[in-house]
């Protein structure tokens, strides 16, 4: 059977034998998991590392409670958020001291877009035609393209999208094709200085080809930020590789990262050029010497000058557990097993799910293909399908927590989406998931869609 | 005996006899101090609330672990930061839903010196010649001066320093004066738009008098930005007052708010702007409908704008418990009486520390009227002192924590600096600290200065 069709229905027997070949089935027991649930929204809030309750008490009540202000020194305060970074550095193909932790991904997406386009018009100067579009994606995530459009705005730059043409999005499937050859199309406009590309998508799964995206903007000339939100510890990047060469990446802490809610963001820059520009937000942390105390900002050489003010310590420790959750997996296998995982997941999710689903007018918005597919599944809601957020408050109240995203405009659909987290997702809990939403679908068919108010967060 | 003379030389009986009668003393017991510890230095870093153990520990463990992603509604992670800024709100003067949690002090800086400037130009149009000024001090707190030079260079401003006349910094106690006349004075170059000042100086202790200034900027139609990092909970702030009227501030959770290391920081903007104008940083919980995931930015309206991206929860929890252990002061007389004992700490600290400083060559930094003077006492160090560095290394060494703060530029003392925070340090503190201080000076006279390295943070 070749891997990656999907007309195998899984048996849990089967799934179970699965999970007991899992080379890293041992790191499942490193998360505190709330019994009786299948948790499957590690890409919007990863699970809780035991070792966090560790490493923040200590924090609270050692480094601060006991150690005061000392700590900074003693407990190496200063120095963990770098730490932090350079744990992280080798999930996405980045070199020790070239990724740090600070701020949020959007506070970082700021700071990195208004580098790139300094960069951008630095090498830009006598060079033909001045650039000054910065290319994104219709459907990329919200807060990158709010942030983008500030940027562009600020410096007086075009922000463009690629996007669907009108009435794509009226076939479901649509959404779950990655665009990187319509980016890539895009790029041949000369005006074009910098493309800001979220690697995996947040509603679809969808993965961009980032080598051969980057292989393109660097032949047409072109700055390439990356948003690697969905991305971090979920599917093998390789920022520096050869093939890829990437300019500028950010991304997220408290998705598969595991670093809680609200985890502080990474940034990373290609050694080639962060010390060519500087980044907008100059806060003390990121100047050359933050405790002279000098009168005029020098920025520090290298990663450093995307730090700004005081990393909020607690929140930063419990990263480091989570990260260091997530490199535990390095001696069974490291990236490359956790992505072998991933696949296997949704997968088995797909198999496992698709005939209930597609019997009650889901579509599946994700791609099959393994190289185009991240770690997360989502079934649109087809015109004729049960009332999609009745179906995930009904598979929650079951105890299957995967998350429901309404259509973000007319002719995209409603999504269910159901995040694998391989640090401790099991494939026998995908195939209880995929039962659970088949009864989910059977119970709203039935009864009718909620009436109920929605929350603040969906 | 006026209370500003400080020619009486207090008796650890005095000081007991102080600490009896203090109303506030049944605070100290919210906090866990390392025993046999002065902890002078809350300036930099307050002490850890015993309740910030149970609420991180239960943000951790159940919020996190077991609520997991449903927590952003079932535990209110998604109004945490506005219940937190409501909080500080009535202890700076401003009303409830003006203020919010968000980023760092030097994020939200930019932040707002961005607005500021939108603000002085949306006002300045057809009114006289182009504001384009932004004031400031040449001992502003440097990553404050970083920032602005940087929304400088990115508006097209010039950012100006009201300083010392050349010379001045030879005699030490010039530090100590506030220069609020001088300000007031350089407010009348109708180019200035925008002023930029710290109400208490972080080297000093100097405090402006808030009230006139703004009184001269509106005069003057400049607009003001306050930063409170070494105000709040520290010495009465009122905003919003007839007198005063700011119409920005910032601010920092971890001094005397007891936030904790790194705790997110505060942002205000009078209600009758706010709406005005943006900030840059468009970040999606600063939209106005965060979760419909809008293709446009459009502003939330109120302080909400000035959020960005997701707030670090566990460094959020631990900021809401240290601002509770400050607001538990209202039953026993809230801020007046937070103030009150402020200054009769850092006048007990004065009063006794000064025969044995004067006598070593140091002389007082802070000023000694009380209208001047924030929360800290800074002793600098004359040409004739023992070695600043080794004399705060011994005091530490005994259990006296104040801080080291070199010399920032030629002509300029090396301080040495002691925070009092009203919510636990008492009067036998600071009687006990004026000894150690005697003690260290003798030694480090007797002994010359050490030879080790500095660590990173002084």
């Amino acid at each position: 059977m070749p891997p990656n069709t999907m007309d195998t229905v899984p048996s849990l027997e089967s799934c179970r034998a699965l999970d007991a070949a899992d080379p890293l089935s041992p790191l499942r027991a490193q998360f505190q998991l709330p019994s009786g649930v299948v948790y499957l929204d590690g890409n919007s809030l990863g699970a809780l590392p035991q070792a966090a309750l560790a490493s923040v008490q200590q924090a609270l009540q050692q480094e601060w409670g006991q150690g005061l202000i000392r700590s900074w020194n003693d407990a190496g305060w200063i120095h963990r958020a770098q730490a932090v970074g350079d744990a992280i550095a080798p999930l996405v193909g980045a070199g020790a001291g070239e990724l740090t932790v600070a701020d949020s991904t959007s506070v970082n997406l700021h700071k990195v877009l208004w580098a790139a386009i300094g960069l951008a018009q630095l090498r830009g100067r006598g060079d033909g035609p001045a650039r000054r579009v910065l290319l994104t994606e219709t459907d990329n995530f919200p807060t990158d393209r709010y942030i983008a459009q500030g940027v562009c705005d600020a410096l007086d730059w075009v922000l463009r999208e690629v996007g669907p043409a009108p009435g794509d999005h009226a076939q479901a499937p649509s959404i779950g094709h990655p665009r990187s050859s319509a980016v890539m199309a895009a790029l041949s406009d000369p005006q074009v200085g910098v493309l800001l590309l979220t690697h995996v998508d947040y509603r679809s799964g969808a993965m961009h080809d980032m080598a051969a995206i980057n292989r393109a903007a660097r032949a047409a000339g072109v700055i390439t930020v990356w948003d690697l939100a969905h991305s971090a510890a979920a599917v093998e990047v390789d920022l520096k590789a050869a093939a890829a060469q990437a300019d500028f990446a950010v991304g997220c802490g408290y998705k598969y990262l595991n670093g809680g809610p609200g985890a502080p963001a990474f940034v990373w820059v290609h050694p080639a050029h962060v010390d060519a520009v500087e980044q907008p937000l100059r806060g003390w942390l990121g100047h050359a010497a933050p405790f002279e105390f000098d009168a005029g900002y020098r920025p520090a050489q290298g990663i450093a000058r995307y730090a700004c003010g005081t990393p909020p310590i607690l929140s930063l420790t419990a990263l480091q557990a989570g990260v260091n959750s997530v490199r535990a997996a390095d001696p069974l296998g490291g990236m490359a097993a956790l992505r072998a995982k991933s696949l296997s997941l949704t997968r088995t999710f797909i198999r496992a799910s698709q005939a209930a689903a597609q019997a009650h007018g889901l579509h599946l918005a994700t791609p099959l293909r393994d190289e185009h597919r991240g770690s997360q599944v989502s079934w649109a809601c087809g015109p004729q399908a049960p009332d999609g957020y009745s179906v995930m408050r009904t598979l929650i109240e079951r105890g299957v927590i995967g998350d429901f995203r309404a259509s973000p405009r007319p002719g995209q659909p409603d999504l269910l989406r159901f995040g694998f987290a391989p640090a401790y997702n099991t494939h026998e809990e995908a195939w209880r998931a995929a039962q659970a939403l088949g009864e989910a679908l059977r119970h709203v068919a039935r009864q009718g869609p909620r009436a109920a108010a929605r929350p603040a967060v969906t």
